[in-house]
């Protein structure tokens, strides 16, 4: 999303990159991700949603929809004990394994390339504590495609939907594990509806606006696995406290 | 709801009252609401559900579980051609006619005392443009029940729940008729499920906050029947700006 841009990224040119890539400062430690100029390359989304994830110490975690592996990287950096990522992108998939060897992470993250859709492919049943996902946000039939195939299969369900990555949730937590997802208001009702359907029940919500009186371009919700319906409704997270001027809050999450 | 009292209350009595009730003013126009201290009174939960509530110039509504009628009497006041109020409890609808009485308004406010779960008993399929409803807002699990049945039956869902409300609002509704209804974050899930399988498709929400970095205590909702998908999350409604000192958006409701 325009308007959600990461802080200004100090970008690396390394001898070891390939055509296309650069190497870009995670923002967290020093941590570096691969990146390239013509696929998705990732947001604030990415960070809002590892913020807001419950990562447990040690948690085993798996991040749907991974691309370029930022979500991993942050989940990875709050405590989690190890992190999977899934892309159905090989190239991304490829670049993500190469960014974990960069930063001496190898022990603990890891990519698989392949199709939510065919979750019982790469991993064990109720394998994992936490899920998190930042998955293509549009339907085919809203906004315009971009003209990259990777791109919009990044941000359009071309390939998969909400309904997979929920189902491909529900099949990787165990009981009471967590799953925790960025996605686009306009979808709350499909979100709730297909949570409760896959067994994962909506626990917290938090909305996230450009500014207090603006209406909502980010959700957030964490679901959990077998609980009861309740949920809570967070504080509105507020982005810029004045144009281009970050709130506390999220500057906060950079330090 | 404790912390949504409202603004404090003009009481005046009068010869014609009936023993145990009392008549407040409204705090709009100059109208006044016969209530009784023995039975639910309207809070500012009411006010912000009318306010909230798409009211055309003209429009057919009908308010259920009105009470003793102070959403019903708002939303006239907003522009509404015709409101009637539906309440399973004679002694609050007979007390709501006698409130419309005593503001002139008999001819455009009317009340039946009736069962949500038998509202073809009342009205006619598709005979109105919205129907608002703050309705119980508790499972019977949740929570201790008020000692006074009428008042536990005003909060609690002993007698009809959200399903029945949902389902009511379905009936009346014509299509791309309103529903507006006010309620628990705690129920979002919920809500969105009975929405969405009654052909009610959620199209506007709103959180309120007590103050701005507190969870939400309430939600207003609306949707349209026989709508697309597709939400909007406004921006979040604080009513508090400091301690006991309301919001400028809350006392604008006022003047």
């Amino acid at each position: 999303m325009k308007w959600l841009k990461s802080r200004k990224m100090t970008t690396t040119a390394r001898p070891d990159s390939e055509p296309g890539e650069r190497i870009d400062a995670l923002g967290i430690r020093d941590w570096q991700i691969i990146q390239r100029e013509d696929e998705f390359r990732f947001s604030l989304d990415a960070v809002l949603l590892a913020h807001f994830a419950s990562v447990r110490s040690g948690a085993r975690v798996v991040d749907l929809g991974t691309g370029s592996g930022a979500v991993a990287l942050f989940v990875l950096s709050r405590g989690a004990g190890s992190v999977s990522g899934l892309d159905n992108n090989p190239r991304l998939a490829a670049m993500a394994t190469r960014s974990a060897d960069l930063n001496g992470l190898a022990g603990q993250l890891s990519f698989v390339c392949g199709d939510v859709k065919q979750i019982d492919s790469y991993y064990p049943v109720g394998c994992c504590d936490l899920v998190t996902t930042n998955p293509p946000y549009r339907t085919l039939s809203a906004g315009r495609l971009n003209p990259s195939a990777t791109v919009a299969q990044a941000r359009h369900e071309t390939t998969a939907g909400l309904l997979d990555f929920v189902r491909a949730a529900g099949f990787l937590l165990r009981n009471r594990g967590r799953f925790a997802m960025i996605h686009l208001p306009e979808r709350l009702t499909d979100i709730c509806v297909e949570l409760r359907t896959a067994g994962l029940e909506p626990k917290r919500l938090r909305l996230v606006h450009p500014f207090s009186d603006r209406p909502a371009k980010m959700l957030m919700v964490e679901a959990v696995k077998g609980a009861k319906p309740g949920l809570i409704v967070l504080p509105p997270l507020v982005v810029y406290q004045a144009p281009k001027q970050y709130s506390r809050e999220i500057l906060a999450y950079y330090k």
